[in-house]
């Protein structure tokens, strides 16, 4: 980017999405992972994240490390709150997506009609991705030990025990992290963005 | 960015800031744009982001525009709901920063104790613009007609009328809006964001 692309047009004074997208060279895009705790939807992400990064691609991603404590640090995890949490995150997801960005999202999720709200707030540029592993995989894993208190008890409105999760019914991508590898999941989000045109043939083929 | 830096860093798999902004060739900012209506806030941030696109850098506007219809369509414009907007833009413009855009916000954000935390949540990445001009210059514009409404009583709390303006005591930077043209106090952000080292040489002088 040291020199902009001599075809960066001027539109009386208004820079536009595809400016940002031309600087970039790759479209804006939101990749919404959506799946049990412990199904990896942050692994994969982080490893998307990589992936492109290394490709020399702007990639962000949202999750409930940066959210969280931050933006939505006022929500509590009551169903009210959860549909609030999200629709916060789909407008942040919509204006880094409009700033050019591939934007990895990483959340439970668990009903439909919150992530319809998101898809229709983003647009033709949300990309569900379905990380799908089933829940005797993800308790087993269970990194925090949250499922073993959710069993006990202890935790109030655990997706997958104690409240539903509603997968996707037509994801734009579905990953069994139960079965495939890190690399092969994160291959497979790559494979698809190239194929949707958010990953040029000149950035990435470097 | 056809290809990568060559200097790139593997972090375990961790993509850090650094990286984002080696990558886009600039430092993640905060530019926040303070001042009452009509003073030019939007004018100045729209004319520094095409003077900085032109030059090959990444960056995005929030403004009443992306933010009041999306992210908070469910505030109003009472003393809570301001303050809680201000807020999630904070946090929203913390987030742009971490992933290296240099970020420029418009609101008139009256309240000196919700500029405070805005700054707190950013760091030391936050560069407060004071857009100064006068009471009787931005009435005189009222490009909305909004003045001409506040003092018939048609709005309640209308920062300059009816409900006061804090001016910043500190600013980074303070543009007098109604004796510089507007180059000159884009330019004077321009300026002020090559001193601090968000814009680098290489980018910037090509």
């Amino acid at each position: 980017m040291t020199q902009p692309p001599p075809n960066l047009r001027r539109h009386d004074g208004t820079v536009l999405r595809a400016d940002r997208e031309r600087l970039l060279r790759q479209r804006g895009a939101v990749v919404w992972f959506t799946g049990l705790s412990g199904s990896g939807k942050s692994t994969v992400a982080r490893a998307v994240e990589q992936l492109l990064t290394d490709q020399g691609h702007l990639v962000y991603v949202l999750d409930g490390d940066n959210i969280r404590h931050g933006l939505c640090r006022d929500l509590g995890f009551g169903a009210a709150d959860r549909t609030e949490n999200i629709r916060r995150i789909g407008h942040v997801a919509a204006l880094f997506a409009d700033a050019g960005i591939i934007t990895l999202t990483a959340f439970i999720s668990p009903f439909r009609t919150d992530r319809q709200q998101v898809r229709d707030i983003v647009g033709p540029d949300f990309v569900e991705v379905h990380v799908d592993a089933p829940l005797a995989v993800c308790e087993g894993r269970d990194p925090k030990g949250l499922y073993q208190k959710a069993r006990a008890g202890q935790i109030p409105d655990f997706t997958g025990i104690s409240s539903p999760y509603e997968p996707p019914e037509q994801p734009e991508l579905r990953l069994r992290t139960g079965e495939q590898t890190l690399a092969e999941s994160a291959a497979a989000v790559r494979d698809h963005l190239f194929a949707r045109g958010v990953l040029t043939v000149s950035a990435s083929k470097s």
